[in-house]
């Protein structure tokens, strides 16, 4: 896809045992637009010096401390040129912090931070340095998800009326003690919110990023239905739009049978959309009175696409996505350009804590409305 | 399916440009449980002979009022021994009362009234007939929804935690002057609901009759999209179970590309269950851990069915499923036995209009927690 | 649908223990079409007595032989108008011979006979007679079907390439002594054809209805999977069109986990279109470079349909929409008019035969291509 | 996925315009199995230099010649581990031959050669040469397909009876003068197959390697349907296999609306499998009278996975598995052991070109059966 050699990335957490920093280190090199070169992956030392191992990084660019790497990479004349963040959330902000204030693009794993407190430091932060900063709400750079979004931007469904956003998973149905699970169960670490932080926010960002609308304000009903776990696993939220729309979203990590099943329906006045993550590659257009129409991957636009129509892309494609797009913002960064760009960044952090606090306040006074916008101004 | 002859079948309402007085007719006759004898299927003098005369109606059992039908066919030695009532809403209450006084079984639409104050009258005369009331919530009498019924009872799916319900069509989504569209938008001949009457009441009862548990709480958010509409086109509803599962219930009429969607996916701790409209023959069953099974119509059992899997069956056949139950039950009842039946009655009715009196009241509270009990109690 | 009352039908075949029987009674009933007073059901007294009861057949209209029962029903004033045949393949020839002479009209299962001879004779009897004769190939009466006939001879597929016709069921993947297993594997009843008749005839006749062309030659292969079955259980069968098109249909009873799988898929130059029994109210319409669509039944047009979309019709109504036809056509000839219609007949009949034929000769002569022009004229 | 440093890569074919190349370098990456170093990438000099700047070539690894790569790489102490061979059909032969014989691993897109008399030369060479051929038939490296493949082998289909394999496509549906398109249609380039040769051979290695049972008879129907085509670009075959099964073959490159249409299906006497390219990561297992059951990617096993069932893997991923496998299978043979491989490799590749062959024989002698074991015998 280009003439460039690929840049030099490092990256934080991810070391064995996870499960999220794998699928960065593929997508960062699936479209050859960065090649990973130094690392903090693991806490402690053994772990960490065989993950980086493993991870094919050199012993001399194998760091047990990411304030320390952040510090030596920017001293290197070859050293990285940016950084994936793909450590449990609460780590998000003091690693991206450093690296942002080292000069050092991030690419961070979402939600943005654990709380949202940090989330606005990481903002200032942001803003004061020079370094851009991507988080990876993955599922927006799906090609059918973007066309979405461009279909209701040019007014083919006409004014807005629904969104119904839902994503639901079983693996937390049962007690479960494996590593993903147990620090996505401890606030220390995850931050408030259960599945409302893990996969709530992805819907909450997909939602808004397609029609392109925040809600004004949300309604929460939070549930833990597994004895012992601290943290919701299940939540029913109300929307409503300044716009007069209404909205819905549902997560869950205790519904079986389903498996990373992100939906996203949205109607106006004059059409629907439906899109699923269970067939990525087609999005289903429905015009009142008309003929639904199947629209399909590639069939009319390659844009994120690397093969035709009926050759099956999805996630890792839609997640290199992400990586392809901040190795061009990069690059027109390093040239002194500024390119407009769809990619999540701290807005998308910002929203996606104040969504998580939101729910949180809604639960906790008997699931009353809540108003995002003081949350944004006061949390 | 049976070595009797019809019964004698007499219709309220249903007349020209009814819709689902068509369909009562062929539910009735399809299995040959009824055969269509008297009626007052319109309200004008001219249109009522038409209807009767195209309905196969002797001129003689046309009536232009049902309380004189009531009372006519009571008196005949070959009276109509059940009445379908299909007319309005706000006419299901006089109709009824008409016939269970007169000793006629009553089989009625739904919702069973336009007020709760009606539906606990009808509750009282009922008590105090001989006769049968059946409500024709018919989506409860699809096999594969019997047998959802029968998994969720025998603990297939461990302790219930979810029940998502919706149904979504589209046909209001800009407005309409047809006659169906016409009395649904009349709060004085529908009742106060809109959509969470006309299909909001079919998917509460349909969430209710599958998990056998009657939702303790809800929570309702009610809105007209369509200027000038006098009801509401769209409800999202958070229903809590005493039982400590949580629900949503979504209604819409306005969402383009629907078409008459309804869906319900129950999920406990041990397994999940999934059932849609679009493809009613098949039952989805997801036990945690291991691969999804598609439960068939027809393939384990023929109850409820007239050919084999394969050979689709769908809404007229799950209507006469009702019909066929109704004329066994007036058969057991003719021969002085008691049946044990799964037919909608009058308590389905009940709840029903708890359902419409619930989503208001949350509605004009600004969306707060209502009590079912309370409702029921003080309607 | 009518002002008039139902037409007088009589059945022959389909008593206790018959499958296809109940479908013809309830197709014939379901709008109220024809109401049934006369039958010859069973083979044996005793049986037919008991069968012609449940069916509401009075004793003095049940006969134990259907020449007899033609004669005393023509002779009557009120005598039948119209009789259904759903006895084994062998006695659909004397039956619909003897009540075509009688002057009555005859609705036939397929196919139409059990031998190539037959079927010609059965063409010269019904030529001779005034009565009409349908023949239930049921599936091209479905609303999607027709649609597709409708696209296909409007040209929106282009000039037609490939006619791909699949028809898989299940039920006799193992030896079965069932009575619907028995009468089919027996050639004296049958005819010589096994899965080629039973379910090939209805792919074949659904292709050439859709597509308005009659293949010209055909190469056949046939299998008899099962030990012992005296006929085909499998066929594998190619096809061509004068028109230069090519084709393939393959049918099977021994396919484990199909149901009633017949599905059909026509190429032409400028699109394509897909149906499928199990989503038998969807058409798909695939314009060469554009979205697929969705063409569901209802939306354009209620032909064939009593609901709206999104309300399931299936099998038993599309059989129905035959019944409904075949009153019309009946209605209309007793008025002298003549109507043009859609319904199969003597044509599709001899066609069917000449496509088992042909098979069993090109199987015999080792999978060669055999001339259909031929077989008609020297079958 | 491994400790190693990636394997060094080389590459033919693949420059600016291929389609096929660039998913090669994909599949080659993704896990980090391969890097690619070396290359002569396009057939004229300045395009070669072009293409390989593109691809990250350094300009003194960038050959105008794969004979003179194959010399220089093979003298390199840094020299190329394996080649990757991504040329027009007609190029393969001698592209293999030269790296084989350099003692150079090689992995080379299908139809293996573009004669059936090069195919056998090829085997000669390969079974003189220590070094590795594998032959990217990509299909069969996905999970489900593997997954199939065992199920069959271990019975749980019972014996098998018939095998039903397409692959539709329509992107040749009219006249093309793509590049892709332009050698697929020249004879002296492709072969003498079009679409048998371009996805015949695919589909027909698949059902093979699932049912791991070769024809030992095809009958074959050939159609160019587009004017001016010098090659098939549709074809209907039918299959006979030495245990009694039967199966069919269709494909097609003039088909509205698919798009990589791969689907097979297999019945054996206990159950059925039934795959679908639309839907890669599900297969569907009808044992005989049971409920259908989905087995999804992942669930039970994470072999040829990255991530969790419901986060889509395809095309890519499953290329990429072969890559992967390719990398186990050189470091075994690098550490002088001799690992069991599914890979696909010579044998496959002379049984593609006898199906090519075959097809052609049957078509020229007008559809009669053809022996495959004598076509390999004496092609």
């Amino acid at each position: 896809m280009s003439l460039h050699h690929p840049l030099r990335l490092g990256m934080v957490g991810g070391g064995k045992g996870a499960m999220i920093g794998g699928v960065h280190r593929i997508a960062a090199r699936l479209d050859n637009a960065f090649t990973l070169v130094a690392g903090a992956l693991s806490s402690t030392p053994a772990r960490n010096a065989e993950s980086a191992a493993e991870a094919g990084i050199a012993p001399e660019r194998t760091y047990d401390d990411f304030t320390e790497m952040a510090r030596a990479e920017a001293a290197r004349p070859d050293g990285i040129e940016a950084v994936a963040i793909c450590t449990p959330n609460h780590l998000h902000f003091p690693a991206a912090k450093a690296f942002l204030q080292a000069g050092i693009h991030v690419i961070c794993d979402k939600p943005m931070t654990s709380t949202l407190a940090d989330a606005r430091d990481l903002a200032r932060v942001a803003e004061a340095s020079e370094a851009l900063f991507v988080l990876t709400h993955n599922y927006s750079a799906y090609p059918q998800l973007r066309l979405a979004r461009e279909m209701v931007a040019r007014g083919d469904l006409g004014k807005l009326r629904l969104v119904q956003v839902e994503y639901a998973q079983d693996w937390l149905a049962e007690p479960s003690d494996s590593k993903q699970a147990e620090w996505r169960g401890d606030p220390a670490r995850a931050g408030a919110g259960g599945a409302i932080g893990d996969i709530g926010t992805h819907a909450f960002q997909l939602a808004r990023f397609v029609s392109a609308e925040l809600p004004s304000h949300l309604l929460a009903d939070l549930t833990s239905f597994v004895p012992g776990r601290a943290v919701d696993d299940n939540a029913q939220v109300l929307l409503r739009y300044a716009s007069g729309a209404k909205g819905s979203l549902w997560c869950s990590q205790v519904a079986p049978g389903t498996e990373n099943g992100l939906k996203l329906r949205i109607y106006g006045e004059k059409a629907g959309l439906e899109w699923s993550h269970v067939e990525p590659e087609t999005l289903l257009f429905t015009p009142l009175g008309e003929p639904r129409r199947t629209l399909r991957r590639g069939a009319t636009s390659m844009a994120g696409s690397r093969v035709p129509p009926g050759h099956p892309e999805g996630y890792l494609e839609g997640f290199a996505n992400i990586y392809a797009e901040a190795a061009a913002a990069i690059r027109a960064h390093q040239r002194g350009e500024e390119a407009p760009t769809l990619l999540p960044g701290i807005r998308d952090g910002i929203e996606g804590l104040c969504f998580i606090e939101g729910c949180i306040r809604s639960a906790r006074a008997g699931n009353t409305w809540i108003n995002l916008a003081e949350v944004a101004q006061n949390g």
